[in-house]
């Protein structure tokens, strides 16, 4: 790499517009592009150190406001409105017209059923009896182990290590919960810690590596589906049979048939999650409220659950095993972002669950619409009518 | 809903600066919050009809650079400088190192392979052996129907019709290739028409439900992998023994031998990409150009595959089987979007395999510095330095 | 190893009573074990060269017969009495109440709905590119392919070649029909004829392996379930709301909803079958009747698609994606196991089809039983009084 | 069904010859078909009660035995001839080679790392906030419910209860240690009396089935593969480089780089096992040992893993996640199987993990074989020599 090919940087001034209109004009040398709406930010560079380098800009999202979506949660209570960023046209009104419907019936009820966030190192012996006698020793020592965790970290708390062993390895999970942040990182830190006393600690200086890539850190997987990631949380309403018909234009016995043929297209796919689309309205949340985007891989996975009760009402349950979204640190504080946090009131510390339960409801509502839509055979004159397709 | 809790609406000229306004007030009438960073946008809302409803402003996401990283693609050739539009620190420091990586062995070379975006009815019989007989009538009339997708729609090609049967239902694929766009809503409307017509010209006049869940629309599957949905793309690059050691710090022999490990842990948790991470680099790429953020959930599954060559170069290649990419429709049009695909000469039509190319390859230089990172244990100290957790 | 460790073992006449009671005797006096029983078979063991080696005698496996099964099918019609070889208790039992329940119903319809039987050779390239291209002559040549296949073997069919791509390599699936044998030999002689010519053909010679591990044989697969191996195969019927009632104690509503209840409990733990018990009817079946006993593990893969109807009687169908069976060859032409295909009138060229379907109705009838009496709490109390567990 | 089509049966005296000949002759009567040598049979019918219903005589399946295999395991150590009982021409050949070549290098080390079995019930609440309060009464009284288990049975000891909330159910696995039984129906009846306990002492007196369908009973699950069913066994050995050269005719660096290339077909198709096959060995020894045949779909689950060592040896292991096997109950004690179990000293108590020592040991060998000739471009050529296609 030439000298002249590098991006400008300036050690101690380098999230400023100063250096972001230098890095504009170096883009504009090298590749001719224009950056003049990327550049029109409004925010103040100096808050995204921490969050980005090499700071350019921001990209603006439109933003629309969904709702109100009433709620009959453990911590979200009442009417929110909801803040979708995409560039999907029909999506907002998708969700809004779920949301109307989930208001009808009562509200959503959500509840966060498990909290657990992990990291996942490795452990390799000469054989899996050095392996088995290792794990022995690990739950001999969790309380020494918590204690080093503890020492080296302000927020997490090591609830377990799950131990899987494969020939000579001894695959771990370090399971931590860890208030209203996200915490990857802070328990990345954590594990370290812990691993170098562990390897300090026992007979054999056991080698390792701080992934086995069993964490699943930003992708999808099985485990996250069995064994929590993040939040585990359950959002469920009763539709009335009524309004199923009346704003939906479905009948709930048809709901309910749907539910199986759809089930039976997620066994047969292999698919992450078993109703219509969760990503859609999580990762227009995330990017809405400065969640890590990345993590709607993990986000979206879940099942839906449904059943057809006696008087014709139906009753209609999402889980989402591996939601992870955080209420301060990451993106949380950005201007923009903050402010779609405080319009839900999910802004800080203590509001991590009612921001998960709204996401859980949100994802709810998505399904609702989308589901009765494809079921009348509206999906598609709705996106004719509101979307790009035209 | 009482008319005063309804979000303001106007049928006229409601992607309006006005209604953007007046909206942002009713939220902070009913919720307290103040807008005023999200009111503070600089791209006008009239460009937005048709990407969102009910626009109240936008969220200024980071974007930072990363590069530059040398290509040599089918499509993607030359130095390309990366839009990359995140929160998360030290992800434009991580694949900007891999990229700088990657083009001092040469550059990545990267290949899209396969074409097919899809959807997915589910035709209903009495019986699995009219279900069979069905699927012979299909294979019959694909010319008809192809006939059928061309008159109603300008841009998708009906490759084919893959067929599933369980129990009386037979699932079908509609796979299409759709040039430059994702092309989710323009097969969903030709697989409309073509639904449409075999309902009216196959004797059984077979009901059918636009969606049995199999294209796994938005949804990570084993079917993706499998089958292709969007584009699959490989990237690869020969990594050279001393450039490993030097920026990276680390021995192609670890390398390789990290490889497998990873791939154990891959199978145990059964996850959706074999490598260290994916998604960070197709989130921010796709919120920086406009894509459809949550087919970051599709997108983001793949396998790393590695081999150590008998000079110590280390070949890695990652492949993406799902990605779904467009350089025109959808988002890409906004300014800030269009800018950054102007960035990678990547906007318009004919750009959507070059683009595709270019994210695998920034993917691939993602995995370059995180795997490696992860084998140092520098992954910590890294995001100490740099991230949010000081 | 000593020479005194040695099976004995005579090159003309190994397959002899002789030769088994030498080895037995080798047995006794290395182990202490007398192998009384296994000596007392009454097969002629010069019958069994070419299916096994070293014969020492053969295990005895309880057979009890289940029916009579009324089936509908496309081959099977009419009453069977189907040979169950376990040392399972309750297992003829549980399986012939769902036989009555079936019977009582008007029969079970059957339908093999595809057949593929595959091997996956991989091939080894210097970059994506060459493979994709390879990919194309390898369509481009497929008569060609076609007709080495021909020439080197009798009965398989190559009916295509799937091919995916990661990285340089190119996976493929050489699929084949195999009329009435199971397949796995005959294809991948006529694979190996295939690879060799295309390695001299292809203008760069390249290198393949024989098993890239995707036709995934003797391994349950979501490959199989999305793609098929052996039969893909269908057997349904309607359970009478009365019959329902009166033999199984159970309302057809309540397996209804139990269906989806298990479905769900099938996403979350990524099982291979939806319904509740498959192999323990293949495992028999095939035990019985000389199959391959290992394919059990592909073969009870599947899916349970059920629908309440108006009339409150409820439609049941069991999907088996993979089921591998074969009328002659393998264990099929040996004495007991000969005579059971007979039974069934299963026995020779032209009735594979006929047994799959009958297999795949056994299935069904299993589940009938099975999940009837988790639902009425019967399973525990029918093992008590039939099983071991006194 | 008429009166004439019931298969005859005496409430009394069934496992009997005369009742079994009196079915052989009703048989003859409604099929035509002549049961000569499934009547042949030279066990006393009298010990088949328990075993199966309707008994009617024995299929005699063919066993050859391999070895030695060398072991140096925690139970299992020595010389050991090993039970296959098969009708696949080659298997027998190909073991025994595999059992040679570990046994030239020292032989196989193999070790149980975990024991569980599990029931499944599924508990349902009117919703999920309920479901997750009745988690924490089941955590409070778990010493409790060991009391009810400890009284309703001998054997289990129920050591935890996994609990996996979706909607308004509780989703739980109770898993228990077994002894040297399997176990499946004795856990069945110990935790039917747990959950009548449950609901009759929690206050909602909760609703429940037995199977939620996540014990995945005689099914393939991720779950297994994660959390265990039966015994999780390692078997590893350190393959010499002359050794593979000599006996195999492979490289120790093809062998690893062939590792990759099968675990990436492996990810690529979701297959249950990531070697060449565990199916075979599993299904032959289950059959020669009287082991639950069907148990064979859960118990060839598995990764390989291997590295290749600075010296030119591989280390090579095998991990079977769920391997189900006993040396009591079941048809352990039919005479044919329990000389089986007895050639290897395997029969009784305090024998079962060293018979899934063996079994596993045994998968490990017909890896090394299977690999290898894949490898070596001999795996065709074997079966032309030894199997049924000539």
């Amino acid at each position: 790499m030439s000298k002249s090919d590098r991006i400008p940087r300036d050690k101690k001034n380098d999230h400023s517009r100063e250096m972001a209109s230098q890095r504009a004009a170096f883009i504009k040398a090298q590749t001719g592009a224009e950056l003049n709406t990327v550049s029109s930010y409004t925010i103040d560079p100096a808050i995204t150190s921490g969050n980005i380098e090499n700071f350019i800009g921001t990209v603006q999202m439109p933003l629309g406001i969904a709702g109100p979506l009433k709620m009959v949660g453990e911590h979200a209570k009442g009417d929110f409105y909801i803040p979708l960023a995409t560039t999907e046209g029909t999506l907002v009104a998708s969700y809004s017209r779920g949301m109307r419907v989930i208001s009808e019936c009562g509200g959503a009820k959500a509840t966060v059923v498990k909290h657990s966030m992990q990291r996942a190192p490795v452990f390799r012996f000469d054989n899996a009896l050095e392996a088995r006698e290792f794990g022995r020793w690990l739950d001999e020592n969790l309380n020494s182990i918590r204690g080093v965790v503890d020492a080296s970290t302000d927020v997490p708390q090591l609830t377990e290590i799950e131990q899987y062993i494969v020939g000579n390895m001894m695959y771990t999970r370090f399971c931590y919960t860890t208030q209203d942040a996200a915490g990857q990182n802070m328990t990345g830190k954590a594990t370290l810690h812990a691993c170098e006393w562990i390897r300090a600690n026992h007979p054999l200086k056991p080698r390792y590596i701080l992934s086995g890539n069993i964490e699943t850190d930003k992708k999808h997987s099985q485990m996250n589906m069995i064994q929590t990631r993040g939040k585990r949380v359950v959002a469920e309403f009763v539709l009335k049979r009524d309004v199923a018909r009346e704003l939906l234009r479905v009948d709930t016995e048809s709901l309910y048939r749907f539910r199986q043929i759809a089930d039976v297209g997620t066994m047969l796919s292999g698919a992450a999650y078993g109703g219509a689309h969760s990503a859609n309205g999580i990762a227009a949340m995330f990017i809405a409220t400065g969640q890590d985007e990345a993590n709607v891989v993990e986000s979206h996975a879940g099942m839906l659950y449904g059943e057809l009760l006696d008087n014709g009402d139906f009753y209609w349950s999402v889980t989402l095993p591996a939601l992870i979204c955080a209420t301060y640190g990451g993106g949380t504080g950005l201007p923009t972002q903050r402010e779609c946090l405080e319009m839900m009131d999910c802004y800080g510390t203590g509001k991590a669950d009612k921001l998960a339960e709204i996401i859980a409801a949100v994802v709810l509502a998505g399904d609702v619409s989308l589901s009765s839509a494809i079921l009348a055979h509206e999906w598609v004159s709705s996106h004719e009518k509101m979307g790009r397709n035209r």
